[in-house]
């Protein structure tokens, strides 16, 4: 009896350190979701001329995450809390592998922190919000050179940051850190040059059966919003949690343990943008509704996170092009359609619209063959930008030169061109190769789905359809719940998809997919 | 030369302490307007079920800025600005009144602060949040019982707040000093006795004629949007500044010195719900656009902010009542409501349907004649809560009791009785006389308005209706901005209107233009 007590007064003690760190944690955690807040907002209700003292708010907020994220308070939690868990595995043989790579992840992520000068986490901050407003000043009036300083200044002073985190890694590389952990360009390399040639072939047989006899049509708002609703409602939204609004560039973002939040926007001419977009953001957001977030304990923890942009990209890239671009759910959904007014008289018309295969200048409108050849180009001026002395002033030649070569297409302006994307704005560098990764890891995912729902007795040629002809997408849901989406950091990208389908990445089931999709287009 | 440069050093050294306050100020702003943002959010976007990362999120903030209010650095700061302005008066004869004014505003807070526990402070964040909470669930399911502990503790822990900052005035004056500051129950006593015989003999007199014949009709909702964006931009908005949303109670929020923010939303059957709210609101929009935040010189200065809440309202119901509610205006605007399809022939006929004069239990769509009544109800009642050792659980009884007395209802149920508001349930006490004290300041402003017109030129008995007629509303506007938006917080409310009128505070102006009104409502 006497024993047992002191023990549990003992565990109660050692349990201490944990808890502090936790506290820490959640704090910190508290400013990083007001941060993500006051994002959501600047982009779905925020007056422009807000944009000034906005700026000043946000610099303020990442001046005060870093100092928390480099302090020694907060080095010493860190220390205290592995001493004590170590103590808790010796005495009472717990596993605490989620524990340990909890702190192993903090603690990569203090260093790097620490390593950094404050003065330049507030010169970037101010940096990208400049940058942002002269890239949308320049993008309007089509005038690269109104950009090119800030653009130049962002390079400058993320090169600047790499120095100052030192790592064993590239400029690039080490820049890529956050989005893909363990990215090297040597694996990128590995990933994505099967895809230089084969995508290019792809596309040339694409064009000779194209969707000539595409008709132009167009949905009202209002019938676009209805049919993105629908959706959300079939794929069981649950609106306790969720938001929805329009922002010039939809995105998803997390605001709270219970919290998420997507935005769409309505394109003049394009009548599957908003409803394409929507599944998009809202396979990011299933993947962060799925984290191990367990009522708020991994909230503030890097194992409550999504583990990389690429598993992310992944997962709406499964929602938006494996589901509502199969032909099963255009076989289920284009009375909807019709009922709104689309020249429609099949599931096949809707199909064959949804996927056109026509290569263009726009990334964000691409289909899957061309979007491939978007990524490559922009991965590859990017580390040419930050390490192999491109000058920015070249830019637009290079963007256009390297347009004609891969896709056969030439901007009439830069605002077609290397102006059309928000990231190098806002000082992302590293991040364009996750959405092809995420084409990759997707597909590869997909094969296991495929190859669980057989053994689940799913029958036909394509299980994945089967499902979502039935209305039962839930099924595919749980599967990515159950597969991918509980590890959150605890594995990386690449480890995840070893771990979920026996076998290394490789961009073969992405290009197999293609082929498969090309071939029923073609016969169709 | 040489002492000229040698002066130009000083005054750059002499301007430091300022400047240093002023860098300190800046950023206390940034986090109270984060504050603002978020509490935007919550109304207008958050999914219900994130409220309780908000609150950890708001509370955590509330901590942040009170640790800044009361810190020593600040109190330092202070000293050392308040020497440095000596100085500079001594030395250059500059004239202070300003400086001074705003440092006494912020050593008056600091004191405030500074005397405040940081505990109480994060503890009524909670209570808030919470309160909130089961305020909204017991309104829904008509429940008091269930928000009256809540209640019960937000009232100890604002007896404490009192407490602690220990001022030579009563518990219930304590609490009403942020939004009334310098007001004493004995001078409200003074304003409002009159109004207790006052209101009700007016009530029962325009009973006699009041319009038994109101039609039941409505609007849809995107008509009412429809009148109510038209109504904004024929005053005059500007959309680079300001933002319009839909909120469950419709507010008015300064996010930045270029964010303005309003709300309304529909109430179905109450087809003037929406656009009196948007004229409201837009008036305590107008009258923050109006404070000298001078190109944020003085946004983060108490200069910069609202005198008082009176004030404030005094504001928003010039625009809804003495202009949208008025007859020139009706007569300008009935063919746009009657092109949606309201149920109307003449000016005259929109004019009665906004005018109705009938006393009902809610406050909120309460006419121009009861609506002081229904404040007086809840004064009276929060001063007993506070220091008269009413009890919580009494609050339903005694409610209603009041409301039989001076307005001749009886509440249902408490969902339309004491729990119509959310004020206590944020555990906001001392706000109530203030929406009374704005009908008060807005007619005696509004006598001192027609005076200056009729100097100016402007004909007829009622200049402002002849300024409305022409839809030259921007002339009110100017006056107003001219005469009373600069001050900020130069002066209190009484002495605002006493700089602006040349008279003291009274209930006399409020009580001549109700009964004008009635006379032309009872003559037409």
């Amino acid at each position: 009896m006497t024993l047992g007590l002191i023990d549990q007064a003992k565990n109660s003690l050692t349990n201490t350190s944990w808890k502090k760190l936790d506290g820490y944690l959640r704090e910190t955690q508290l400013l990083g979701s007001i941060h993500n807040a006051l994002y959501w907002d600047q982009n779905t209700s925020m007056p422009s001329c807000a944009a000034s003292w906005r700026g000043e708010q946000l610099s303020f907020l990442a001046k005060c995450l870093h100092t928390r994220q480099s302090s020694t308070e907060f080095e010493n939690l860190i220390k205290e809390a592995r001493e004590e868990s170590h103590l808790e595995a010796l005495k009472n043989g717990i596993d605490i592998n989620n524990k340990t790579r909890n702190l192993d992840l903090l603690e990569l992520e203090l260093r790097r922190q620490k390593k950094l000068d404050s003065k330049l986490v507030v010169h970037l901050a101010t940096a990208q919000t400049e940058g942002y407003a002269l890239w949308k000043e320049a993008k309007e009036n089509n005038d690269f050179k109104r950009f090119a300083p800030a653009l130049k200044k962002l390079i400058d002073l993320r090169q600047e940051q790499a120095n100052q985190l030192d790592e064993s890694r590239s400029c690039w590389e080490t820049l890529a850190q956050p989005f893909e952990p363990d990215l090297t360009i040597k694996r990128l390399n590995e990933l994505f040059i099967p895809l230089r040639t084969r995508l290019p072939e792809l596309i040339a047989k694409a064009k000779a059966v194209s969707s000539k006899n595409l008709l132009k049509w167009d949905l009202d708002q209002s019938s676009q919003q209805k049919l993105c609703e629908l959706l959300l409602n079939q794929w069981g939204r649950n609106k306790e949690i969720t938001s929805l609004a329009r922002s010039p560039h939809p995105f998803s973002i997390t605001l709270g343990p219970q919290d998420f939040r997507l935005t769409t926007r309505v394109v003049e001419g394009q009548p599957f943008s908003c409803f394409l977009a929507t599944a998009h953001e809202w396979g990011h957001s299933l993947y962060e509704q799925g984290l191990p977030l367990q009522n708020h304990q991994w909230f503030a923890w890097p194992l409550g996170q999504a583990t990389s942009m690429g598993v992310h990209e992944s997962q709406s890239l499964f929602w938006e092009n494996r589901v509502a671009r199969s032909k099963a759910f255009s076989d289920r959904f284009w009375t909807y359609f019709s009922n709104e007014g689309a020249p429609l008289n099949s599931g096949l018309d809707l199909w064959k619209s949804m996927n056109p295969l026509l290569p263009g200048l726009n990334r964000v409108e691409a289909d899957e063959l061309s979007y491939g050849l978007h990524i490559l180009i922009r991965t590859d001026l990017e580390i040419a930008l930050l390490q192999e002395g491109l000058d920015v002033w070249d830019l637009p030649t290079e963007w256009n030169k390297r347009y004609k070569e891969l896709l056969g297409v030439t901007p009439e302006n830069d605002s077609e061109g290397c102006l059309q994307d928000v990231h190098w704005s806002e000082g992302s560098f590293g991040y364009f190769p996750s959405y092809l990764l995420g084409h990759l890891i997707s597909a590869q995912l997909s094969e296991a789905m495929i190859f669980s729902l057989r053994k689940e007795g799913v029958k036909g040629e394509d299980p994945i359809g089967e499902c979502i002809r039935e209305g039962n997408e839930i099924k595919l849901l749980e599967w990515l719940r159950n597969e991918v989406h509980h590890y959150g950091r605890q594995v990386n990208a690449e480890q995840l998809v070893e771990k979920v389908t026996g076998r290394c990445l490789s961009c073969n089931p992405f290009l197999n997919y293609l082929e498969n999709k090309l071939k029923m287009l073609t016969s169709s």
